[in-house]
């Protein structure tokens, strides 16, 4: 065995970092690191790859000038992340939105403006009301430091998402009305949206996930609209130069103290201090052990004494998503000129793609769409080559935005994360049903001298480079309140709001929050009357411009 | 790096298998190594632990003799596992059934003879025979081999089986009429029975697990009745001794190729050969390597090059069941004087235990009761001290019993399988919803130099010790065939009857063939004409004696 303090010999106390990943972003390891540098210890950051970053990735060549393979977009509410960019010098800038966004479905394309695509359909538009808005209202009611704890927590965890969504949408206690009313297939919209709402937002199936987690998901964002918009939203912005150069910063800052291609295999703390192996055959000592992956790279080690039970099984039971990021170059962005900004939301089985956004630079140059290709379709193009995914890519392009051009590409670049043995996917771990009420008490829960960073397990933007920080910061803070040099109230501090990037409120208008779903509308005028009021309802709404999502 | 070749020196070939946990009992590692020294190679093994085993696990101490605290039963139609013991001379022996087993349901013991608890209500009579016919009719519609090819894959892959269940039970076309009839809540006896059967044969909950998954695994092991019974089932015998004797035998015949405490954490496949390195800093060089570990063990190691995507995220989707198997002594058998055989079916959720049966040994010496503590109540419990967790159960027997003396036990042994790192928790892994389709294909399809075993990657009991000899001598002869030693079609190999322990045929009467569900009755004679009608025949049933299983 090598013998390896270099740690201490620097340190009042000693503490290494075990991330075979750094958390969504780098940002959970390198900012717990960084804030406990600021405090007089001096940690060791042990990373698994070749680099720094984690989920964020910036790669940098001639052809893209740098591109962000992996976590990228950053908005209003992101405020810890936003601290530490400012920091750095690092500037946000806004993803093109000026033109029409544009929703495909039934082979066809619908331009519309705002969070959600337009719906037409008086009918289709009281389902989707009452569906973002039963959302949000349930969001209400998880904690969401503790989601376990919510008065139908145990409901909810048993079913899944699929189950939830079918539930608000078909089973009103009309159902049987209602379901005939909807034989035109129209109930189907709304279904097939949430669909790719949920395979937008968390990378997997709504069957697959709990619809308690994916509720709580949504509610710790900040809700359906602030998750899922681009103006106000989780895709407001990106970092001019790459989210990767946050990592950058901090890892020049603790400088050798960052200790890269360092897989931890082996934490032993049966004895004083804990001791830490590396796969590169080098031992490090520590006081304390920071746990910066996510929950199921935990595995990577192993653990002396074992972990206790729940924890033991929780590693095995939060899988990542699945996500290939996609990034294709044109000579010029020909969408905009069609009145296009380069968003998609894309509803099609056979289109690879699921949601684009414009991935221009700031300046306007290297002209380029980002997609992802999401969940269930990512494990089913995984085994193409890359030239036959660019292909079927620059196909839906090609059809949805109207337009030869996109056969097109001059340049292309994709990330598959789930061949990333140290990310295991992306963006972020889901629970299946049953596992957040079982288990999700132990999600951060220090065992002896390890403590849970990575965004998992975060409470603002768990799953985004946000709520990396918030666990990095929050896990320093258990680290240094045990050794007492702050006070246990300190451990979780509330973020000031950045200047730079306010939040703004989102409008419901008297309306959204009012107007009844078409099974309360059927309860409350009876069946006779149904047709006609439903249509005045949403027209009128339509029409006034009283529903500012549609 | 310490060079150890020694597998090397002596071997025609050198095969190493990385084992930190050997499938459900040993059998799936060390039945690999056996099936290839037989035919001249010289496989390493290597076991993470200090002994043998994996999840079966023989404790021999004065008190109890010996006692298995993993895996323990076998049953006809498990005949490789049967085949392997009658070579070590290890017989087998009835677990006692001879008095009644007992149903707890409503805080009142009801006694029965059979595969399943008795029914008295002719309504529930028809909803239980209409549970287990239509699971069994649903299980031969999936292929064993491959289950996501069965044409209602995707389908079944997107439920639960809590839905599954409310679905066969519930949701009939005469969804309405059949609410109403129930409201006596009688079909909350077969939702809650289902969950006990859910619970007792995978250890997981039915709102975690696949209904796909479920189905399968059900089928595999032969249907209901097959998997459920003591005589004629998978619970018929106990071998005289202990399982663990099996692994042993062996490990004995494999002599120092198999190395102890030596937990692999690296496998590198980038060179000609592959290398494989354990915590104990010994490496090891081999041609191909057998991975015998829960798929999510696989997690424990690092691999160069890294796993494919699908493998890669496979293994972070496949958890293992919580299970904790505890054995009550006592100075007599007190159960058998009051007409009980010691089997308990137990339906209460104070209650710690959901099934028990008679762990006295085959010579009438050391009385004893083994109680499982499953899933949910598992993970509950497991916060509790072993004092508290005896006291709990002997409480439950002690009402079910109706017997003061199971309030004096005088020993208590339990085995929490979930605090194992390298067994991650028993008896088996489970599938979530959308993973089997998604992942299943992955299963056992080797990985450059890899192959895979572990009773997870089996056909037939899969889970049990017979699905680990299946899968460890498939890998070996998949080994076998690459080395072009024999046929690609001499890989798989059915097993002949065990004639100590032959399978009889579960007769299913014509009524149980023939009994509509009570939806199905109610759609042929109406609901006018359905209360005598139905009475009519599920009392001429069971009167009769047509149905056994009640």
């Amino acid at each position: 065995m090598h013998e390896c303090n270099v740690a201490c010999v620097w340190c009042r106390e000693c503490i290494a970092w075990a991330l075979p990943h750094i958390s969504v972003s780098l940002s959970a390891g390198l900012s717990a690191a960084k804030l406990l540098q600021a405090n007089g210890l001096s940690p060791v950051v042990l990373e698994a790859r070749d680099r720094v970053g984690g989920r964020t990735f910036t790669v940098r060549n001639k052809e893209v000038k740098w591109v962000d393979v992996g976590g990228a977009y950053v908005g209003p509410t992101q405020n810890r992340i936003l601290r530490l960019a400012k920091e750095y010098g690092i500037d946000t800038y806004k993803v093109n939105e000026e033109e029409s966004l544009v929703h495909y479905v039934n082979g066809k394309s619908y331009p519309y403006k705002g969070s959600f695509p337009t719906v037409y359909n008086p009918i289709v538009l009281l389902d989707f009301n009452n569906l973002w808005r039963t959302m949000d209202d349930m969001g209400r009611e998880i904690p969401r430091e503790a989601p376990w704890r919510a008065p139908h927590a145990e409901e909810w965890d048993k079913m899944t998402m699929l189950e939830l969504k079918d539930g608000i949408i078909l089973r009103s206690p009309t159902y049987f009305i209602y379901f005939y009313l909807h034989l035109f297939n129209q109930e189907k919209s709304v279904l097939n949206f949430a669909k790719l709402f949920v395979n937008v937002n968390v990378t997997s199936e709504p069957h697959e996930v709990s619809a308690l987690w994916f509720l709580w998901y949504v509610k710790q964002c900040g809700g359906t609209m602030r998750i899922f918009s681009t103006s106000n939203g989780g895709q407001e912005r990106k970092f001019n130069g790459g989210s990767g150069q946050i990592s950058e910063g901090m890892a020049r800052e603790l400088g050798d103290r960052v200790k890269l291609q360092s897989p931890v295999y082996r934490i032993d703390q049966s004895g004083d201090v804990v001791v830490v192996e590396t796969l590169d055959k080098q031992t490090y000592t520590a006081k304390y052990v920071i746990l910066a992956t996510p929950p199921s790279l935990n595995m990577k080690m192993h653990f002396n004494p074992e972990l206790p039970p729940l924890r033991n099984q929780l590693i095995q039971r939060v899988p990542m998503g699945s996500v290939i990021k996609c990034m294709v170059y044109y000579k010029e962005n020909f969408w905009r000129n069609k009145g296009y900004c380069g968003t998609m939301a894309i509803e099609e089985e056979d289109a690879p793609i699921g949601l684009t956004l414009d991935d221009t630079k700031a300046d306007g140059t290297k002209p380029c769409i980002m997609g992802f290709i999401l969940a269930r379709k990512c494990r089913k193009l995984s085994v193409l080559t890359k030239e036959e995914r660019l292909k079927k890519i620059c196909e839906i392009y090609a059809r949805v935005l109207d337009s030869e051009e996109a056969l097109h590409p001059v340049h292309y670049v994709e990330k598959n994360w789930c061949e990333e043995e140290y990310s295991g996917g992306c963006y972020t771990a889901y629970f299946p049903p049953g596992i957040l009420t079982q288990y999700g008490r132990v999600l951060r829960e220090p065992v002896g001298r390890l403590y849970f960073a990575g965004t998992e397990t975060a409470t603002e933007w768990s799953g985004y480079m946000e709520g990396a920080v918030e666990a990095g910061e929050r896990a320093a803070r258990e680290v240094l309140c045990a050794m007492n040099i702050i006070h246990q109230s300190q451990i979780w501090q509330t973020e000031p709001e950045s200047l730079e990037v306010p939040a703004l409120p989102f409008d419901t208008s008297f309306w959204e929050r009012n107007l009844p779903s078409v099974g309360g509308l059927l309860k409350l005028v009876g069946f006779s009357s149904f047709l006609s009021v439903a249509a005045a309802a949403g027209l009128v709404a339509y029409k006034k411009g009283l529903l500012p999502r549609s």
